[in-house]
């Protein structure tokens, strides 16, 4: 039964019941443990302030602290019925604990509920992609470790350049992913702000609740003291996480385009571990980087996701809307996906091998004309004089086309 | 078993093949029948170039049959180890039939097998839609021809203008669906090419297959003619695709939008059927147009997609990359989000009632502004001079803010 | 003087005049001649159903002509003051006829004006496209007919596949470019309606316009009669025009990303003409190919504009808002880049040599692994089978990394 | 004369031509000042390291001074064919100096130049905006100060919902500029590092350069030390700042949204100011928010900027190409919108006032349901109950469709 059904003949059209739930009920799985954190903290708070008895309070926390532990053997299933897991731990609180569980709901909304248990996820989700960017620089460090001495031809425009070797290559990707790291702790330290209190998001009027107190029972560093703050920073928080997710799938997606062209024949600087190729259906001969192609294009489902939320924000009024329910699957999405590619690129990573004698017969005489015009400028020839003589130089030896 | 297997020791690691496998293997789910019906077309043309016996054939007709029948009973599970559908199809072919199962595979590759497949469901797709823009339309009409008469003011900028009327609303959306009809026609019209026997995206070599006999099976308009196109065309067609659904999403997304509006209490134009209204679990008042929200909402859902399939398949040289398999999602999820959004919409004009009393009573004197000024031009006052001679008016009525 | 301007004091704050005019009155630029057009066929009609004499009719049409013949030679220009296209010609109007210019507003509104000039601009544009793909299409045809016949390796995954052709390849793109054309024609189709005599979205009353003759002098082919569609489709077809550029612009984003990589050392396929290549600043030896790097990049610029317009047109109500005005900055960028992408590209092509040798020599033996298959399969050997045994042939040779 | 000219006959074909140099040449005039601090930076430090004598680093010095003052006063324009700002400087300094002026770009790349006058500017531009934010949560204070205590309806689903005010409204805005100026900050902190010194990305080979001293001199907070990390920045660093942009305007367009609805005849909440409303050109009644829609409207345009940023930058290589060099117009127009709507929202909450009795009058019944279940629910009922109650009590008085 849902949480704002009123009596008998308020039933939905299946047709558009369905459509209002979609997979919310399965989106939700993942919040359940934080709902019950945030409601254990609820009824701690409710009963400080007079609302429940102690008993009411520790009956609600104790079966809430069921929930999270059926939940963690995945067998607190929601359905369709339920809507939400929000509405599925309020029905199980009834059921176990009749009245008591009807109290739960006391000075609150689903509004708050959703914000409050979508930011302690945010939390734990933001520090695990900490955790496992830090894991993709140690891969990288390794590389560097391993190999770093490998000369490699500096590119751009896609054409060999100066010299550039494995060290500065891997330390580039090592660098950004530092980078990263602090923009996700900034992104940690903007959503740290408890949403519990703000209700539909215009507040609880007449019962005196505590708002610092389920704040500080939940970690958070702060209240968020206007009620219309917490629906403002819906989505809007949101895009900025997965703003961070783009950033970090930025470096991987380039770190993967390098590889997929170095791994080419005609290139051959990588060999990568049979472990991590796939094969063709009609091409007996082919070893294909698949692994790397989808990291490569795991970016961009990053920035749909990303953009979705941006765009279906815009133009809306103040307050809740249920579009912003649809930036739940985004998120959940767009964070899956960026983790998951932290993990399979230190993989990837794990068992990359530069094919140094390859790297090296690379290293072709071009990649050293601007340290020739270098040695002129140091000789006193001004720099754009000595750029002329390497120049024509090349020019003469009939370096046309790719020099 | 992977199709690209080549014996013993490729294994994937697991995490690898949890990532490159993903969830295609759930997705393909809907393509089972199409690769049926394309399979059993290659097959039938394998035997007329005298690849296959007759008997052998009529096996994998048969077989394939079988499948199909299976797939739509919900009996055809594919496994993340067969990979996708294509895999799953063929391993079945080869544990019924033995040897005969094993040269299904001649003469193809998985990449015209995905093409063919994903081709025919989206002919099948549009022409859903098609279908349900129609039903949309009849009920449009429906409300024209229930309540067309109704007046209602016509707005610019949020603002009273001009009089419209519950039929030129209603009017204007069918046309809009009416256009959206045509180019749905137009989309089936453009990817309508069988892309079978274009194999890995270079044709078939050796063996002189008849595409024509294949696309006359299948019932293709005519054959994409150079392999290589078939491959640019992946990707493109699927943005195209998704592009008509945008177009679609938009008109609802602003239908939605005129309705959240008039349902307002400040509006109060029309009355929502309560089947297709939802509540709030701490305002005890409220009854809420979550299904209109989730319908305007839903537009950019398929913006999202429809910007990953854009975005990924940017920067890329010809031919295919694995990079093309995220497009398979996005598009599954973007034709799946439109044709919803046209069963909820049509439900919910079915249930949507102006309230024709407090239209009328909505029909203020500033509607009537522009038509005051044209009979001062019927009277012969140019109308530069008619406009501010009724601005005036409206000034000296003290009408700021909202006249 | 602004259109709306009701007398005195009326003055906008110069920072919100600067903001809400924006650049409107430079890119309006290009609409004059449209304007004037619609502007004729408004005055024709007006003359036609009694609300102007012959004579001022024919004041106006000459001084319109004058005005067009201004624009074309660069000598109208648009103030800031002026706002837009529209009231800078009608100002002029009033400058030169007095009483007869005030007349020419009767029964139209500016946002009819917008409409129909952008209508017609659109369909002339559209027009423009279909001929620079018939140019580019034209040089793809000139480059198989130069070196059709040069062997390429067919890449899929960027590793070498299976046997292509210069003639395969270019030949792709011109069939690309041949739906592309079909594609432009569909949206021609979808535009090509009158919306002059929508007035502000909601029609014209008092006055018996005369829609049928404004749609015929413009050369539509037909009247959007429901007022509201016009506004309703404001947005929505500059969306589907862009869809068709970003449609355009993904084949030539892969045709300069297949030339970049052909014209790197490592591959070497492709010689560019001296004339489109650039140097760079500090290696001397450099010849860059900015040009396929900007013709690539483009596509995604085309990509943003097309989501502007789609986006910003999102959850708002039906009828005008200026924020629609944002769109034709967004349309303009999208249609120029698409066609300076077209023009630019059919010069590359033209000076585009594929360097014979170096293409021969990169047709290893692995292209031909599939053909081997099937001459086993040929010889009676199951598909499967034979895949495994060429395979082995191929892992025992060592080919690992880059068979 | 471009830079990277090696002599007669390399000219580019004008069409070519105009496509790669594009606006760069109009972009570039707000690089030029950042561009001769830059040089002013290098030419101190060749001369510590010898390589320029103390007089050519004076002359240098000098001017670039001068140049500075001249673009100062928009008297150092830029052609076409100067490509961009760095060439015009260089061939200034040559003209002016003569061989002096050639040893300027001495153990620097024009990529280097580019990164480091870029990020200078961002470095300002952040600067400015935070000051923006600061000035619009100022006059967001001055309207709590003003009107804070006016009552308000507080909207969920464009719904009334419970009792809100202007305090808390024009609070939660004023809580999500301050959230922006951290965001701002710590998107300074991140690009806060020296490229100069990267070169072409791949560092200064034989010249011992001192990048700590140019750092130093440029106010950096540190050198980016690796030199392929400067390249992996470009597009990274300048999507994050649009990503902040974006989360400003997320704001701004909310805030215009509410003001729309709030400006309607049907709400009445507030009056704008005359000084920023425009009229129509058919309904001399008109008295329009275009302002408002504008601001709305500009969040789109920042968020195609963005995207057309990420989008670009995905699936390349490592290493400087020509397609990053549209991220600058991108970056410019995302920062340019966000700087002029800030401004823009900033005078219109000066002209901002709220009808006092029309907020009052409606604070009707409903908005104070839950106010009452908690009444009942402190005089002990369960809340459940509670809310059954109060929403039957809402039944009975037969509200439906708006209660």
């Amino acid at each position: 039964m849902k949480l704002w059904r009123k009596g008998e003949g308020d039933d939905l059209d299946p047709l558009i019941e369905a459509f209002t739930v979609g997979n919310d009920h399965l989106l939700d799985q993942r919040l359940v443990p934080y709902d019950c954190r945030a409601s254990t903290a609820h009824a701690k708070m409710l009963c400080k302030i007079g609302v429940l008895t102690d008993e009411a309070r520790d009956a609600l926390c104790r079966t809430l602290e069921q929930i999270a532990a059926l939940a963690d053997e995945d067998k607190f299933p929601i359905e369709q019925s339920d809507e939400d897991c929000h509405t599925a731990i309020e029905n199980h609180l009834i059921k176990e604990l009749g009245d008591v569980g009807k109290t739960i709901h006391t000075a609150r909304s689903r509004n708050d509920q959703v914000l409050t248990a979508l930011r302690l996820y945010e939390k734990d989700a933001l520090g695990e992609l900490k955790q496992l960017l830090e894991t993709y620089r140690t891969e990288l460090d390794d590389v560097v470790h391993r190999q770093g001495t490998v000369p490699l031809p500096g590119y751009t425009h896609t054409q060999r350049a100066m010299p550039a070797s494995v060290a500065m290559w891997a330390g580039s990707f090592a660098d950004g992913a530092a980078g990263d790291v602090r923009q996700v702790d900034h992104t940690i330290e903007m959503i740290d702000q408890s949403p519990l209190g703000s209700a539909a998001g215009f507040g609880v009027p007449v019962l005196g609740i505590d708002r610092q107190m389920t704040a500080d029972i939940l970690g958070f560093a702060q209240v968020m003291d206007n009620p219309m703050s917490a629906q403002l920073s819906r989505g809007k928080f949101e895009a900025a996480i997965l703003g961070v997710c783009a950033q970090i799938m930025y470096d991987l997606n380039k770190l993967a385009s390098d590889l997929i062209l170095f791994n080419t024949r005609e290139f051959g600087f990588v060999e990568l571990d049979e472990r991590v190729c796939t094969g063709s259906s009609i091409m007996p001969q082919k070893k294909n980087p698949d692994v790397l192609e989808l990291l490569r294009a795991k970016y961009h489902e990053v920035l749909g996701e990303e953009f979705k939320i941006k765009s279906l924000g815009g133009n809306l009024i103040s307050g809740y809307h249920r579009d912003l329910q649809l930036t739940k699957g985004a998120l959940f999405n767009g964070i899956d996906t960026t983790a998951s590619c932290l993990k399979v690129v230190a993989a990837v990573l794990g068992g990359l091998r530069f094919n140094e004698s390859t790297c090296r017969a690379a290293m072709t005489d071009e990649l050293y004309a601007t340290e020739r015009a270098y040695t002129l400028v140091d000789q006193g020839v001004p720099f754009r004089e000595a750029y002329q003589q390497v120049a024509a130089a090349y020019r003469d030896k009939g370096n046309k086309g790719n020099p």
